[in-house]
């Protein structure tokens, strides 16, 4: 791990512009905020203002040129928390164009706003006791059903086998299905299911608000024996989550609502992996939803490996999360995620899921089936009680 | 006032495609987030999807056609919430391409959530008793700085008679300029520089962390004598602002910092007067500052023009905030401000400001002797006292 924060940006430039004055305007806008020329105090060139480790040019197409500038900053300008972190890594520079955040690496003295999810992929597989194949989840929906629905929703996919229930991201507290009776609802629903099972399958439910709401929502939902949420990082505020993840070690769900615009062009944002990928993993993402190559968003296979890859791969002191790619899968798309994801991933499958057939649990017998026909399941019991301050189980 | 919200979006498709499907699918996508043959109840197009009310065709382009599509949502599945109204605005579309929203309404059944700044332009004007000129506003800086250097040019910059004295945005709780010095520090040389000159300049240090350190910072800072504060509504999450703006009836300027991918591409995210215009008034600024025309960063002298609009018109029930130019504003650019903006306006002018002489005071005398000589200002005495929970002054 690097002494200083390390940030690669790939930066689309007129064939004429000077790129080395460039880079150095990136550093000193991150920072300072002044043109080099007001730079009077020598020192902070030491203390504080990012610095150029490298210009690697790219390919040049028609006229402009890219590069991958890669700059350092030192960690005491992101003041130990996730805001100014995020200012520091792209808060002045998402006004000018072209600059695109596509890696980076964080010292171990940022440790404290970046240790990753309370659970990861292996503590997820331990709490349902399934191994050696792929989750198997679905959403609530549609926004306007009542808890009752939405709850027989939930019965009949946990005792079709499926593994995680989540609600639909536009679940709210709204007046036509009020957070606490949707909740109590759902969670009672898949107890239930899960002690005729014998199995645990888990339930998800979205919470959205300021941090008052979110607190109470995830405090009720507790309660209610729940052991991981829904969560948007970029609805709510990505501070939000480091603070829940830290209190509250239940497993998150993030989502990537409200984040597309990073995305829109290649030449600037940041890359999925790095957002969707290493950010919400080290925010405290135990599992990331987003949009797969293929479905109704247009993501690329290649981004979306690379995003799979960030949750996934050894990061010191941080556990792996789990892709979920998501937005318009179906059963037919089971064979092609098996090839590009392999084992530890997460299949969200909503909409295609209930419209499968009229019974859904039937329907996710036959998801699972097609799962287990392409690896080998292995259960266990599963293990593992929900810890609140020390405490197991409610708050 | 519509009784929905009502949202414009400007579209752009490739010439053979479907503009009546596109814009009915950003009508389930934000709402049911199932495709329209999987409505089985269809009670849910009148309670809970959004309808499509207008379809204007605009130019064509080459291969590309563009529309103006207007779509109505209920307001009951934005929840009564910032972070679920951000959601329905543009959560999953903004993971669409091409796709940018250049105005919206919303219902009077919104208020509690949008009702405003708290002061507004013509408050701020009575809490400094400065009339019919343009304020004048300067940012305190480089980070890396000590609270003795930034309380210095806190002193000369009150002494030189300018109005509004803001952090860098970039100004954390960093080791090398901890929260609270830097803000005890710089509030007690303005308030001994105010004591001197008999006029009321403003101090807004910057807050940034999560919602505890935030909420911390704005209560320390109201002790010290604070009366308004700058924040980034896209760092701490734009829920938090309105929190605060409902609970801490002070002055709020709001900073674009983390916003910028919304604008990288006018065919994609929000117009800047949609964001940084009417969405940040709604959620309580009455300072919303943004990267002017000509500046360091990209935006048209139009967008500028439109943002100020945004921030100024008549709204029902909620008051008109201030526009304020900044990114590389210098002396220079009074004079094209005055024309673009008018009376109604602060200007920011930061590191121009700090490097235009060795004596900060001096040069703040300059730049309120340029803006003397194209507006008649009227001065008053300050009014106004800050009031918190019923009471007087402090917390």
């Amino acid at each position: 791990m690097p002494e200083w924060i390390e940030i690669d940006y790939a930066v689309t430039l007129d064939k004429n512009s000077n790129i080395e004055r460039f880079a150095r305007d990136i550093a000193l806008e991150q920072t300072v905020e002044v043109p080099e020329t007001c730079v009077t105090d020598s020192s902070l060139w030491e203390r504080v203002i990012g610095r150029v480790l490298d210009i690697a040019p790219k390919e040049k197409e028609g006229n402009t040129s890219h590069y991958l500038v890669k700059i350092g900053y030192p960690p005491e300008v992101a003041g130990h928390q996730v805001p100014q972190f995020l200012n520091v890594f792209f808060g002045n520079i998402s006004l000018k164009n072209n600059i695109r955040i596509v890696s980076f690496q964080v010292p171990e003295s940022l440790a404290k706003i970046f240790k990753g999810p309370n659970l990861g992929s292996d503590g997820l597989r331990q709490w349902l006791g399934v191994y050696e194949r792929p989750l198997a989840a679905t959403a609530l929906k549609p926004m306007g059903s009542s808890p009752q629905t939405l709850a027989a929703q939930a019965r009949a996919f946990a005792l079709g086998g499926g593994d995680i229930i989540k609600d639909d991201h536009g679940l709210a507290d709204q007046a036509f299905c009020p957070f606490e009776e949707r909740v109590g609802q759902c969670q009672e629903a898949v107890d239930k299911a899960n002690a005729a099972t014998g199995r645990r399958t888990l339930y998800f439910p979205n919470v959205v608000g300021d941090h008052e709401q979110v607190i109470r929502q995830v405090e009720f939902a507790i309660r209610q024996g729940v052991r991981g949420v829904l969560i948007s990082p970029f609805l709510i505020g990505p501070a939000l989550l480091r603070f829940l993840a830290s209190r509250y070690p239940i497993a998150y769900m993030a989502h990537p609502a409200f984040t597309g615009t990073h995305f829109h062009d290649r030449r600037h944002g940041m890359a999925p992996a790095v957002l969707l990928g290493k950010i919400f993993r080290l925010l405290g993402a135990d599992i990331s939803v987003f949009p797969n190559s293929g479905g109704r968003f247009g993501f690329t296979q290649d981004e979306c490996g690379e995003l799979a890859q960030a949750l996934r791969q050894p990061l010191p002191g941080v556990k792996p999360a789990f892709p979920a790619p998501a937005g318009g899968m179906g059963m037919d798309r089971i064979e092609t995620m098996a090839e590009q994801y392999g084992c530890d991933v997460v299949y969200l499958i909503g909409g295609a899921l209930l419209n499968h057939s009229g019974d859904l649990a039937e329907s996710t017998r036959l998801f699972m089936q097609a799962i287990r026909s392409r690896f080998t399941e292995r259960l266990a019991s599963p293990a593992g009680t929900v810890m609140i301050n020390g405490k197991e189980g409610l708050v």
